[in-house]
């Protein structure tokens, strides 16, 4: 599949200079969202899953289709004050600033086997706080899935202790 | 399927007073998350869904599953600045304030027959804005899934114009 004709090429979004790599119209296809997901979910079979962790919002959009299609759980990672429950927490920084990530504490135990999945792997700091929060509720982490990797910012470098999966490349920020 | 065992009850959250009913742990249960998408998937295809609709960010959790599921489109609606293309809007009134969702203007066609999935049902107003959004767009609302209806809060009442699907009640807020 072609699945780069699925992919919508914003420039200057969300700010000037960054060309937006916009995965709605991969979802927008019926054909196009079930052959992500069904790659994602061999992935993880093959990997020997448990659990699914996806990480606020489009983390949710392809993480929950491969649970369901594995019959395993999917447990969300969000920004503070969405999860109701007692979280742990994990802050990590960003160009300007730092962001928090949180996870229920009681979502994941250590038998847990996990894969992580999100829409695009950019600087990798966001996947990188995902993995440090599963590890921190006691679970194993099995490897990571994205639809596109910006390989221009490096993130497989700084996820290189784990196993990254991705189907689509593009250079350039 | 004992759903209900599946939703945590977590008193004065995210304010006082307030028993906020979180879906969390039937995503957490691969069996119940299984269960609910299935029979969402049930009753998209006996209606004949083209796509499904879900609002940020639990519609997007029960959504796609459904989506891939049937082998059909999922569309996002989501708060303002989250979508990078042109979109619809629409605002609506809370008890305070107001809202706004969006939807990419080029999402739906006249030819679409939508499904909105969301986790809960409360006072229908982010549903009916979603159902609003969907017409606007030109598409046909064929009727909306909940997992639960917090019946006091006469969501069904302002959604009386559609058919809508629950799997679970609770009376009180």
């Amino acid at each position: 599949m072609d699945l780069k004709k699925h992919v919508a090429n914003i420039v200057d979004f969300p700010k000037k200079g960054i060309i937006f790599r916009d995965v709605t119209p991969i979802m927008q296809s019926g054909e196009a969202f079930c052959y992500v997901t069904e790659k994602f979910a061999e992935y993880a079979k093959a990997k020997g899953a448990t659990v699914i962790v996806g990480p606020e919002a489009r983390g949710f959009m392809f993480g929950c289709p491969v649970a369901t299609k594995l019959g395993i759980g999917f447990v969300p990672v969000r920004k503070p004050g969405k999860l109701p429950r007692k979280t742990i927490n994990e802050q990590y920084d960003l160009e300007y600033g730092s962001n928090t990530l949180c996870l229920h504490e009681d979502a994941l135990s250590s038998d847990d086997k996990v894969i992580i999945i999100d829409d695009l792997l950019a600087t990798g700091g966001t996947a990188l706080a995902t993995a440090h929060l599963v590890e921190k509720a006691g679970a194993k982490v099995l490897g990571l899935c994205f639809v596109i990797d910006l390989i221009d910012l490096k993130g497989k470098e700084v996820l290189k202790d784990y196993d990254v999966y991705t189907l689509l490349e593009y250079e350039g920020e």
